[in-house]
């Protein structure tokens, strides 16, 4: 028997069956019209984002990075919840300008910008985070042939990293942003260069369950972005603070306590220095918005027993849930939260692999995992599924094809 | 630094280019409109085709198991030049009846199939490997309904492995197929409920390099073939061997020597027993067929460096090439061969990373690499990339969409 991952609070079963947005599994696969399908809940969203309110420093902003979750319902729902958004490609800007959001709340970030991506995001009045001093400079040109004044900042590689986190994305050698000690010249030639100047954009990691862990990066972001401010003779109009905010996805992994990063943010917020007065800050979350509300749901086609071991065989599998099998990002597979949604209020009496349709060993959901008895028909309820799920995951792998999503 | 993999045979410099089919990458990017790309090369694939056929027994069928690539031209161009096809869906069955080619001359193995697959399937006459005797059932329903003789395989989980295998698909509990002790009951069971018995499919694992384990494995096969048709009463009509032949990707890594498999079937087949005596006898191969007759080519967008190390950052990753960052099925990260494809005659004289245009640290297509000096705006090819690339890969990822695909 191995342990599942931590099911999100605020799910609960309604006739027996886990209920979605007031809805069963059941009635919504039968509403979707086939499995598997992504169920993501409005109202989780909205609380998500109203207890980050509520806990987090007034003047904190919270922009949302699309790349967690990018189905249109769920940036119409969210956009007007959030100070701004974060693209990470021109296909996400492409998606943000079919959702009709005002483009001059965009950011974007990404060490790979081709020209065309530069030229698009320019015209529309999205800020750059610049990745390198030849982004910079190729950015500066496409401006100056469109006419137009870039809003430019500059996106920082720090000399730490996140600790604990589930991606670093500083301390070393990094392909992301600009090295922290060529900052000041970088800025004080774009400055120069007459740029909409936009600030930094300093991002250490992401995933990190533990409040010490984002006080601490926080902290050092602060003293950062003031040190390279300073060496640069400016001062910041935006600072774009990382994100960094983990769920809880495996067994013994416990929830952020956010109250205690906004306590550490207000004190901080009190007494910032001269260069960050006037700054709007803000954090850039994705996962932490969106993942919980999300859940996949896969119907049981098969139950077998092989060698002893029951498998549970699904409709759906690695193909819209990458992570989940495992596959994506982690070294040691471990089990998502999975539950069996058609009789989410049944007590675990076996135990069985949840495997997916794939013609591959790869394709499990869940290992030796102890579960109510489910037969073929059954619903199984992957979580945490909000967030880097169908966008992330090879749905055209076997030639299954994308799972169907609903925001509910 | 680290070694990359070995690039395949086959190919060479023109004008100081990679080419594929006769075309320089640059001319092959041009023409394409667009990078990234794969390029298939029809030639690669065809001489594979006839090195096997030379070095395998007459007798052995060679099946396509068409979820390596399904890319349309590929399947036109590879139906003529194989036995059989495999399928693993009821997309890959769409895939097959759109290029128009003869259903009969399809199976379909998969632990998850659907009513609705089971369905198509049996309506275009495509033979079934039943992975389990719920789904044999479900299958003999369905012909009934349908009033069809549906043309029925059993999928064997086979009580040993294929040693040293990439992935293994025997050897202990598995969802895929039935354990080799339940068989001849249920083959006795399709067979008096009228089905067109099509014999067995015994899939004991992939990526092998070591012909002496194929060798052991085929022998294994053979052996467990004739014991459960002994045991059912029967004869095999069809016996599909698996595939399990492997390419190198990685540093160190030698081709299969596939004269001595064919040499060591040669001898089995002139020994065969009575219950395979008129069997037809398959090898159902993918990724060996097409693997390394593809390549991916990704234009460089930006050369930067971080603390000391030289990063080459393009505008490919991970969204079109999971397996060769490293984020597929295996532990540990190691370089597939990669080349600056415009650079393809120059000898290496530094050391740098290829990375991809997504914000993520996973995104890695060659770690610490020995490679000419390369520039903005200069193409490199990841090898290995006929199998498993395009469709196996998060294409959407970041909004990133789908590469171009060309056959040549």
């Amino acid at each position: 028997m191995k342990p599942l991952g931590p099911i999100p609070a605020g799910y609960s079963a309604l006739n027996g069956e886990l209920a979605i947005g007031g809805r069963t599994a059941s009635a919504l696969a039968e509403e979707a019209g086939q499995t598997p399908l992504f169920v993501y809940s409005s109202a989780m969203i909205a609380q998500r984002i109203a207890d980050l309110r509520s806990a987090l420093p007034e003047r904190l902003k919270i922009n949302y990075a699309i790349k967690a979750n990018s189905f249109a319902p769920v940036l119409d729902f969210i956009s007007p919840l959030v100070d701004g958004l974060d693209i990470a490609s021109g296909g996400e800007l492409a998606m943000i300008q079919s959702a009709g959001i005002d483009t001059s709340r965009v950011s974007f970030a990404g060490p790979g910008k081709r020209d065309s991506e530069l030229e698009a995001a320019i015209a529309a009045g999205v800020t750059l985070n610049l990745e390198s001093a030849n982004e910079a400079r190729r950015a500066l040109a496409i401006a100056e042939r469109l006419g137009r004044t870039p809003a430019l900042a500059i996106r920082v590689n720090p000399d730490f990293e996140l600790k604990g986190s589930g991606m670093k994305m500083g301390g070393g050698a990094k392909p992301f942003g600009i090295d922290a000690d060529q900052v000041p010249a970088l800025a004080r030639e774009i400055i120069a260069a007459g740029c909409n100047w936009r600030g930094m954009h300093i991002f250490t990691g992401s995933q990190a369950l533990s409040a010490e862990a984002v006080i601490d990066m926080q902290g050092k972001v602060l003293a950062l972005a003031d040190r390279i401010a300073g060496e640069a003779g400016t001062v910041l109009p935006k600072l774009n603070m990382g994100g960094g905010f983990g769920i809880p996805y495996f067994p013994g992994d416990t929830p952020l306590d956010i109250g205690m990063v906004g306590k550490a943010l207000e004190k901080r917020f009190a007494d910032l220095p001269d260069t960050l007065a006037e700054a709007e800050l803000f954090v850039e979350l994705g996962r932490y918005l969106v993942g919980e509300a999300g859940v996949y749901l896969t119907r049981i086609v098969d139950r077998k027993v092989s060698h002893g071991e029951t498998y549970l065989v699904t409709d759906g599998g690695l193909h819209h849930q990458l992570a989940a099998s495992g596959n994506f990002g982690t070294v040691v597979r471990r089990n998502y939260p999975v539950a069996i949604a058609s009789r989410f209020d049944a007590e675990p009496e076996e135990e069985a692999n949840v495997v997916g349709c794939l013609c591959t060993p790869l394709d499990r959901l869940a290992d030796k995992a102890h579960l109510p008895p489910a037969e073929v028909g059954d619903l199984v309820a992957v979580f945490c599924a909000g967030a880097y799920g169908a966008s992330a995951s090879p749905s055209a792998f076997l030639g299954q094809g994308p799972a169907v999503e609903v925001l509910v």
